[in-house]
């Protein structure tokens, strides 16, 4: 059972800076593209659910660990686990990895809001069956 | 009579890349910031405008030459000129200095076009008239 | 005496995306901005920086709050307050405004590295005197 | 014989701004983004080009038209084609189709040039001879 998906992010020069490596802003792209495949994995894409739902996902909160650079040319995997479901919000633990090295670390907490006022409402129905079905709680943790 | 508009960008990190120098794509960032800080000077706000007038402008055409590339810190300053304005569209030609030594220079097609369906129309009236005030024609320019 | 540094950032359309907000990451660029003006202030350039002491500031770990969107055409305030100086580290504090508004709030932990081996040695003298000198230690803070 | 090169760019938030398109200068992230992955193809790395002959490629000279928008969401096909290969330089056409539809199309001059000094020299002789391998020139072509 795959309880963390995974994929790939490319490293290209329009993600790295003078330093050498990629900018520590640009780590947020590679999880945000992470996510958007994510729910396309679960028959979701990001502008059906705006269309279907009139909604969209927000980024509420993050925290993020910058152990290791990121380089030029690196294939790096770009991780997504649920930590937790609650009833507008999913709390996300992310990593980017090149091999065996665990590069940078994050939690993001994401908001379901509705496209017109950005407020928070539940997550659709579909979403959330979805989502428990690929990731069942284990005990009390839901 | 500023027949020329110019304005100031500094290069910051998210600007280079691991070459060391400014990411080609990040100079047409410079010259869309100091196309709209010259709406502005006119006195025109990108979201105004499309509330106003249900229209955008787009850039339909573009050719660059890379001189000489900038680094981080530099304080570049970007123009803006007009070339031509017609009904529905503006050649403006835009450089990017640092100092006396030109980096990068550019001819950039405006249209301007409907917020629904993108469809080219008349550039609003008083954005024209404003427009030929400040950089009034010559002969047989416009 | 001036214990926040402030400096303002303007929205463009390259900063937003398609759910007609900034997008997520770059409120991290003009975070970043906001540190280089800052040290800019206190008489240090990042280039200037490198060559000098052969180290550079790299971000070791952040935390994000997203209060409410930034819209394009917004000028923002973006502040840096130092929390705690280290010997080979920075805690700062760093929000944005818009008006009177709280958009976004960030805790920014930077560690001073060498060039060569990007591992963490002391900041540079000059650096944190100048710091001390600009925000002087209340008590026990520092 | 595959004349021309192709990839696929996904259209991210990152992308695209608040007009609800991607930004016109993202494109040429993903004009570089193929280039690169077109290099690799001909098993070239970048950083290991820049290692082995002190030497890069930097765009010298691009033209741009744009006739569609891309939207969130879509896959892309980006292409690299030869169009002339000189001592120092390459030009090249890239497109952007989504299906069969032409959305961008672009010619690109890319310019070989040590690393130290950015002046161009000759393209290494193994780049140039796989190249010849791959797109053999057509009569007075090349």
């Amino acid at each position: 059972m795959a309880l963390e998906f995974s994929w790939v992010a490319r490293v290209y020069y329009e993600d790295t800076d003078a330093a050498g490596v990629v900018f520590y802003a640009n780590y947020l792209k590679f999880f945000e593209r992470a996510r958007t495949e994510w729910l396309r994995a679960l028959g979701f894409q990001q502008t059906s659910l705006s269309e279907e739902y009139q909604g969209l996902s927000v980024v509420k909160r993050l925290a993020v660990e910058y152990h290791a650079p990121a380089l030029l040319d690196d294939a790096l995997r770009v991780t997504v686990k649920i930590e937790k479901i609650g009833r507008a919000s999913l709390a996300l633990s992310q990593q980017v990895w090149r091999e065996e090295r665990l590069l940078v670390s994050a939690t993001v907490t994401i908001c379901w809001v509705d496209s017109k006022h950005w407020r928070p409402v539940p997550l659709p129905v579909k979403m959330r069956e979805r989502i428990l079905a690929a990731y069942p709680p284990k005990g009390d943790e839901f």
